[in-house]
C-alpha cells in the first residue's frame, strides 16, 4: 500500500546488520516524519565513506590514506604485531589503552564450512608483514569462537615455521565476574593458565 | 583512533531510532567491509525519499503525489474516515485487509506535557476533512496508550459537537490469548463491551 519510493527505502535499510522488515519500516517512517535533515546527513556520510575509505596497505584497517595513522605513528612499538579479525576488534583493543604495538587486520576468520580459506582472509600478506625483520612478536587476538580459535591455531603454526615468536591473548575469568556464574570451560582454562 | 570519515558515518547512523553508539559502529564497519554497494543504494534511497516524498493533501500520509493513491481510489468507501497517529499505523490497518474506507493521518498524538497540542497534530484539518459532506462515520484508531486515548477523547468531543458520528476501535482480549495471562484492565473492558 505504501509508495514505491518509501518501499525502496525500507528495502535499502535492510542492508544494515540486524535490521529486519519491521525495524526498517520504523526507521524509514521515523526519518521521513521527524528527521529529514538527519536522513540527508546519513546519505552524505555513507557516500563519502564509501568513496574515501579504503584499506591501509600495511595493516589493512580502514583508512583514507595509503598507510594509516597507526602504522605511521613513530611512538608505536614496531616489534609487536597484533592480529585481529576486524577493525572493530582493533578499536576495542585500542580503547583499553594498554597496547602500544602495531596491528594486522585480517578480513575475518577462517571458516572452511563457509568456504573461507587462508587466501580469503589475507594470511599470505600477514606472513610477509611478520617477516619484515623488525617484528619480534605476533600477538594473536582473533576471537575466542570456534572460527577464531581455528584461525589462531593455523596462524601460529605458519608463523612459528617461519621462526616468528607467537603469543595468544590470555583466556581466563573476566574482570568483575563471580566464579559461581562463570562457565566451566573458562574456569578450566584459568586453572591451566594460572600464574 | 578511527578515521574521522568513519566516525562521521557512525555518528550519522545514530539518527536511526533505537541505534546507539555500539550498533552504529557495527553497522558502519559491516557496510564498509562487506556491503559497499548496499551502502550506496541506501544513500540513494534516502536522498530520493527525502526529495520526492511529501504528505498527501487530503489524508496527510506519505505520498509522492499531491493526493495519494488511497484517497484517489474510487473503490474505497468515502463515507468512512479512519483516524490514525502515523503512516505506520495506517499500514498496519491496511495489512488486515478488513477496512475499505479512507484515512486521516495525524502528526502523532496529543501530549500536553511535551507541549504537543491540537494545532501540532492537525486537528483543525481533520475537522474540515470530516465535514466534507460525504464522511458519515469517523473511526478513531489512535493508539491505546495514555496519549492515544486522550487524543481519541478530545477528537470525539470535537467531532460530535459538529454532528459527526464517531466510533472507536474495540478494546478487548487479543486473538490467541489465554484469559489467565491477559491484564485485568483489558478483561474489564472486554466484559463491559461484551456483545
Amino acid at each position: 500500500m505504501t509508495d514505491p519510493v518509501v518501499n525502496r527505502l525500507i528495502e535499502a535499510l535492510r542492508v544494515l546488520p540486524g535490521i529486519g522488515q519491521k525495524s526498517a519500516q520504523r526507521m524509514a517512517f521515523h526519518l521521513l516524519q521527524h528527521d529529514r535533515n538527519g536522513a540527508v546527513r546519513l546519505a552524505q556520510s555513507l557516500l563519502q565513506a564509501v568513496d574515501e575509505i579504503g584499506h591501509c596497505e600495511r595493516c589493512h584497517t580502514f583508512s583514507r590514506d595509503r598507510i594509516c595513522a597507526t602504522c605511521l605513528d613513530p611512538t608505536r612499538d614496531a616489534r609487536m604485531l597484533c592480529v585481529v579479525e576486524t577493525p572493530a576488534d582493533q578499536a576495542a583493543l585500542e580503547r583499553t589503552g594498554s597496547y602500544r604495538g602495531l596491528y594486522f587486520v585480517l578480513a575475518g576468520a577462517l571458516s572452511p564450512l563457509d568456504g573461507v580459506g587462508m587466501h580469503d582472509i589475507g594470511v599470505t600478506r600477514l606472513l610477509e608483514r611478520a617477516n619484515d625483520g623488525v617484528v619480534d612478536e605476533v600477538v594473536l587476538a582473533t576471537n575466542f569462537t570456534a572460527e577464531g580459535e581455528v584461525t589462531a591455531h593455523v596462524l601460529s603454526e605458519q608463523l612459528r615455521q617461519r621462526g616468528v615468536r607467537v603469543t595468544r591473548l590470555a583466556r581466563g575469568v573476566p574482570v568483575g565476574s563471580e566464579l559461581e556464574y562463570v562457565d566451566l570451560g573458562t574456569i578450566a582454562h584459568a586453572l591451566m593458565d594460572r600464574r
